[in-house]
């Protein structure tokens, strides 16, 4: 498939990777419904290790099975599917070659108590490569005491996983004891996480989408000097995506928990005017019924198929 | 042998491994009584490590030999025998392809006084190929703040093992600071730590019998929401089994104390008639005398194999 | 893009490999203008360095340029393009993503005398993934008195390109003191080097169109006394195949020297009667003239398409 | 460029370096408008991951592009340009060559709350070589808790940048519960700060402004003692240059928060009467609209270039 | 220093390679007399190895001083000095960022008698680094039946330069039992040479000007048949150029012996006129008087410098 201007105009922001990476690059933004267009909705599903089991799938038991996810990725036209080690190993030789797989090198579960949080490095780039992935994907915690350790992690693994050939896709979810809990989502804390992300060499980042809170009080008396407007989530979406390297990364933005459909859609039409690169869409995706799922990704995919 | 559509269904959800895996997970599956049923019964005997040897072998005390265990699990007609390094460097040449064996690779005794609960690892991937193993078990124990690296040595082990061609079967067992006594074996708890287990790339997950208490309060609101049935350990079993992958992974119940042989059958039959994929039980069986340990394991294999 | 029936066939082939062989495999048949038909046309230009660049690129001074070929393999709708180092890294960057890559890792020129054929490796697996490539390639000489260190050099090549997920693509050519110049490309030969291909691990075999020359005496009786048939190139090819696991290994067949496009298709027309899995087809395509070449290429895909 | 007899002083002072080392000193000393001066004004900016997107780049919003600050580096005819990973992989590509790259290593974000300061290590000399860079940045906290492992990284760093010919460039900041706010910036401590820079085997030196407050008690002895005249902040730039190696390290002042034009200069003039080696200047340059910024780094440097 | 058009084109054909080799190019095309116009002069002195001191600097004593060379490349404004170990250690130091240095990787003597010549690897791409080097350079000689294991020493070296940023020069020397001593500078040699170094992934490349002798029948066939302008230098530089990808390679052409200054100039005029990117001249410079030696490298100079 030929690139298309807006696709070559992304790869040229990359232009220090080796010819590996840009070329899985290609593979996650040519594929799928949005192929072409530069933009992504991605389906991840890190949820059983995140949130266990029954939080993530008793709404929709079919999908404690994980064929069920590259099925649905599959069917609904994603860019990817983004899943921990066994997941993946689950259906990648079923479901070989019919979509980009990404691979989440970290995830941390919600049964121990910390005061820090931190995720387990759970996969490698070996494993990356023998399962066939674009990618890997790893979270860091800004606002963690622990944050420190996961930078330097991410380090180790996205130099090896360039020198491979690979993407790099970063998870940046604000938490821990710098931050209030309205923080983790606050616009200031957001758009600095998206920074830190694209600092750590991230080529595609993935955060919350921002409320109109800021945290940070240095931060609020900027957005009041220059008057940055951050009223509307379009708003926000546009000052996330210029904070993050003045949009030569591409930024996509998550859904967070269910919620209704009408809901979703609004969220994502206000973020797709605000310049969003996309979704990246778990819960509100697999805990619906599958056609439902599949209308929902279907709606998605049209709204960012069509904007600019 | 030829290999039971049974078996065959079990082997397509491994597809991703290489042969070599394939080959020793049928090794685990086609042998003793319960060959090519798809159930397994493991003798475990890790409890001279983990207890200590006279709360171990004290009622038996022929048990204090590392012989007498691979002579039980091969005349009971056990899949296979998993102990640690020692015990299974004591008599894998003399029983050498007799019964497949697992060796254990990290344990942890309870002399010291820690925190946060974390096993030493203490053994290897060599090791379980020199001593003729058919794969390798590891604990880990979810809601311990030393789980992640845990979690972490195990990604290394299982990559290795993976390579080798070996089976990794995972010990789930949580506990720790985040989790209440009576939470270990919680519902939700054991569903999430079998979960944790197969992200984490366990091709076998061996957990211990659920209990009805909830431990996470998101948790009960969804087994209530949904009405999920957790009344009998039939209902919970059959839980576990479908929150690990669907079904997906052969997920085994441990047996825990010493109890009464009624008590142990109608445990075994009631996570039969759950869908258990069998059991690994230690104490039970070789705290007992051998002649009635003996009667024991025919009668838990004999309850497996007419199940379903 | 899903799964034919006929990939998904040819996949099974291959279920000892990991998924990110398979994904890899997957690539290269579901690109280009014969998607998902099991055939395959590929563009390998090694001439270069083979035969020097006058010899190669003089008819087509175009082609002197190492871009010319990655367009050419592009717009001709190709599965992939195979060169060596050098090519690969001209262009790889400047068409990352547009079509599978292999990487040629070993090549010899015609400058030097030597009594025993042998390549030199002059790439790597590293070099392969940081080009993004989908395989390797890597020729092999039986008949000289040097094979052996190219089948050793090649099983190194193999197993670590097998564990990062690479396709293995043997060009399997006959030379050599044990061999008369007409034996190179004898039937039994052709077949024996076939074979021999398969079993260093071969996934896709290239061989040259074999003549109905035997070479071997104890094989002549053989053909003799079972009758088969070598009178067309539609029979040898179809015994080639079924030399090469019953058909279970991907055999397509090199096109030779330049000749006349009626000579080329009449010989592609054969060969897919015989059940070719398709053409590596280098000189006759990039010393025509660029239209005329892409002529050419689709009336060959067209043949392939149209088979079976 | 042949070397001026001033850029041959600087070089003798470091003779145990290897010539790679050394080279990479010259191209630092011979590069920009101060070219052969001995003198240098560089730009880092890494603000965006210290202080956050809003605050470093809202009062210029060019400034969030990172190719911005390599062009600025190149017109204003500084020295070098200092960065985070992420940024100089943003532009590396496409600026290779045009102006000296020194990769920061560590980094250290304002989201968590941390008793004892300390940054992560966020790249590698791998990566400084990848990217084509003359040295790689350090920050040290001298007064934090955790200053320790802050050193032995560093001395890590150190060995392998040395081995493979790259300078090594110190930020030494002082902070920590060792320190009063207003000590990170006293005279005595910004020497003393300089001093274990150069010990740890820093070739250039990066410190603050010093303030005449004297934090030690034991130290404000000696400056009373010997009346060492820290009265204006040339005296105190002569201290701590004298501090360091007696002048035979390289050190130079950053320019702190934004402020009024004439502000820098003024402190620019004081510090280069006192034998500054020179400025590295962030906010104060790329927070000014463009041509301001400009014009500001042209009179520093003419400074610099007329100083002694 | 920005780039010129000419050199931004001649980068566009590396675009595979990471930022710190595109840093090494620039720097070696940015240097010296010709800097910014993509031509090149390099002073190569590795004769002293190769023929031995006394046939190497009895002509002009000076020049057994590896200082002098530094010097002369220095003075004369040449774009890089290349030569083996010891020379560079032996000057490195000193003349440390006054000229690009290219570190020569592998010597020949001339005191062993050998069948199938092959050179020694001398140094390391650590040496390079160490030393301060722009890149490093390996001489093949294809036509030898030991080039396999020069090509194969040369894959490893040209791998680990490139991750570390250098370039890779290749000195293509046709010699050995292959060849017949006219045909080691014959024109259709001379331009296979050159492909092989660019295939096996030169960025630079070093060949003999060529005659106008053709070696190989099947060459001279395609010279006939295509009329193949090989009359004067120009055109078979003209040739050569094209035959190294079409002419995005940096081709430069060696001196060779000493000779008339008039007629190396005529050479150098020739091969200007037909596209050569510039020469790397030894003998003739370094053999004769300094001041003479700088008034023909000017020369050569001038004319490169008004070429095109």
């Amino acid at each position: 498939m030929a690139l298309t201007t807006r696709v070559e105009k992304i790869l040229s922001w990359y232009a220090s990777e080796n010819p590996g990476t840009l070329t899985n690059l290609v593979r996650l933004l040519n594929h799928g419904a949005l192929a072409g267009t530069g933009k992504m909705v991605i389906l991840p599903v890190d949820q059983g290790f995140e949130h266990g089991p029954v939080r993530s799938f008793a709404p929709n038991p079919e999908a404690y099975d994980p064929d069920y996810h590259f099925q649905l990725a599959i069917d609904a036209g994603c860019n990817a599917y983004a899943a921990p080690l066994g997941s993946l190993e689950a259906g990648a030789a079923r479901f070989a070659g019919q979509v980009p797989l990404i691979l989440k090198l970290n995830n941390s579960d919600t049964l121990a108590k910390v005061e820090q949080p931190v995720s387990a490095v759970t996969g490698s780039v070996e494993d990356a490569l023998r399962l066939g992935c674009v990618g890997v994907g790893y979270t860091i915690y800004p606002g963690s005491g622990a944050r420190n350790r996961m930078y330097e992690d991410l380090r180790e693994i996205a130099l090896e996983a360039k020198r491979r050939g690979l993407v790099v896709i970063v998870w940046s979810y604000p938490r821990g004891a710098g931050l209030s809990k309205q923080g983790e989502t606050a616009i200031d804390v957001c758009a600095y996480a998206a920074t830190i992300a694209a600092q750590l060499g991230a080529h595609i980042i993935k955060v919350k989408p921002p409320t109109a809170h800021i945290e940070q009080e240095e931060a609020r008396k900027m957005y009041e000097k220059y008057s940055i407007p951050i009223q509307t989530l379009a708003d926000r979406t546009r000052h996330v995506v210029q904070a993050t390297f003045g949009g030569k990364r591409v930024v996509i933005f998550s859904g967070g928990e269910s919620k209704a459909t009408d809901a979703v859609l609004e969220e994502v039409r206000e973020m797709a005017a605000g310049g969003s690169f996309g979704s990246i869409m778990g819960r509100n995706a697999f805990q619906r019924p599958r056609a439902e799922a599949l209308q929902l990704l279907a709606d998605v995919i049209q709204i960012y198929g069509s904007a600019r």
